[in-house]
């Protein structure tokens, strides 16, 4: 009887060259993680993700499906079993049973990214691979300006990399908050949420509002930007 | 003319032998900073710190203090040609100038220190070497009933190292604090503030706790401990 099932997967994206399995035989995510559910299960099968990650890019939840033939293990059994198989920089935070036909692609309501800037003169050990680090101070209301004239449903052609082989390039971004992190204080912590990006639109984007909070372009730009539809 | 200045280090302790420099020849904080600013200044100079943190332990803010004979070179130029030679473990986040005489160790007002729980079913790749894992649920409540018997000004044998070698076991809690991490729900975090704190007697005070919070000991039974002074 097959089951499917629904992974909650968290990783350190140094080691990887991205989520999406390569012909290249690269290590990825998916790949180490079709590879864990092979030894565990001894079934090989497609693990799909909600979001392609970019090499580099870590994950708190990234959610992943599958569809087991034969396991019978039970959902919190496959993770123990998964997580003691899985390199140290990946594991999995929860498996839970799925309807039939659930993909984690095809089904996701929204992703949002979360892009951390260390605001300091000094480099920190903690925060080093984990953070762009910025010796200046941002301006985090200009930011916050600037970010407004971003949400909402618009042609995102200005913000996606050369390389986006997107047809569309409208996307939604329900939310975009720029927040000085409470616990940490040097760290600013800026978050996205929408219905999909295009290639490096996030990065473009929290590029784009960092110049913005150095004083390097004006927070109005932004929507100007945005209107233009030219990368250039 | 010499001059008298204050660091503030953070560091990953997992590189370290501990702080303090060993005739061993260990790697240590102290020792990596001593060499930074001989490289830097060209004096070799002692390097006090606040205390002597252990091997493995990380620091956000240890400070230390040294002397300078001769170098001119003003507090954050100083603060910058150490972190551009200092390793990836260690970084300085402030230099300043003190009075003449100010000893970190001598002249410190307290110590807090964090010890992070993770707790959760799955190990996590972002918290490997920084948070202690425990897959169980803890009782915080009857953890925080724990501590309050703690507080104060007591002697703490009960919680001490066997190899300790302070000769007087009194030290005073001011504050500890149990919580959820606010930001990373799967984190408790136990801060503990105190004058001084005997060899281990961190450790020892959390784990003690941790097995409150498992309930595999009554929360009264801590103030029992801590009056039977006897580490057994």
């Amino acid at each position: 009887m097959p089951r499917t099932l629904k992974l909650t997967v968290e990783y350190l994206g140094a080691g990887f060259a991205g989520w999406q399995a390569q012909a290249s035989g690269r290590r990825t995510v998916q790949g180490v993680l079709a590879e864990a559910v092979a030894r565990v299960t001894g079934e090989r099968v497609a693990v799909h993700g909600a979001g392609r990650t970019d090499a580099g890019v870590h994950a708190l939840g990234q959610v992943a499906s599958l569809v087991l033939e034969r396991s019978t293990l039970a959902p919190d059994a496959l993770r123990d079993a998964l997580n003691a198989v899985l390199p140290a920089d990946v594991s999995v935070r929860a498996v839970e049973e799925a309807h039939a036909g659930f993909h984690a692609r095809k089904d996701a309501a929204g992703k949002r990214y979360r892009y951390l800037i260390l605001v300091s003169p000094a480099r920190s050990p903690f925060w080093e691979g984990r953070a762009w680090h910025r010796r200046g101070p941002l301006d985090l209301d200009a930011m916050r300006r600037a970010a407004s004239g971003l949400v909402g449903t618009h042609d995102f052609s200005a913000f996606r990399a050369a390389a986006s082989e997107a047809r569309s390039a409208v996307r939604t971004v329900s939310r975009l908050t720029i927040d000085a992190d409470p616990e940490v204080e040097r760290l600013v912590r800026v978050e996205i949420e929408g219905d999909g990006f295009l290639t490096h639109m996030v990065r473009i984007i929290v590029g784009t509002l960092v110049e913005v909070g150095r004083g390097k372009m004006p927070a109005e730009r932004v929507a100007e930007i945005l209107a233009g539809r030219d990368r250039r």
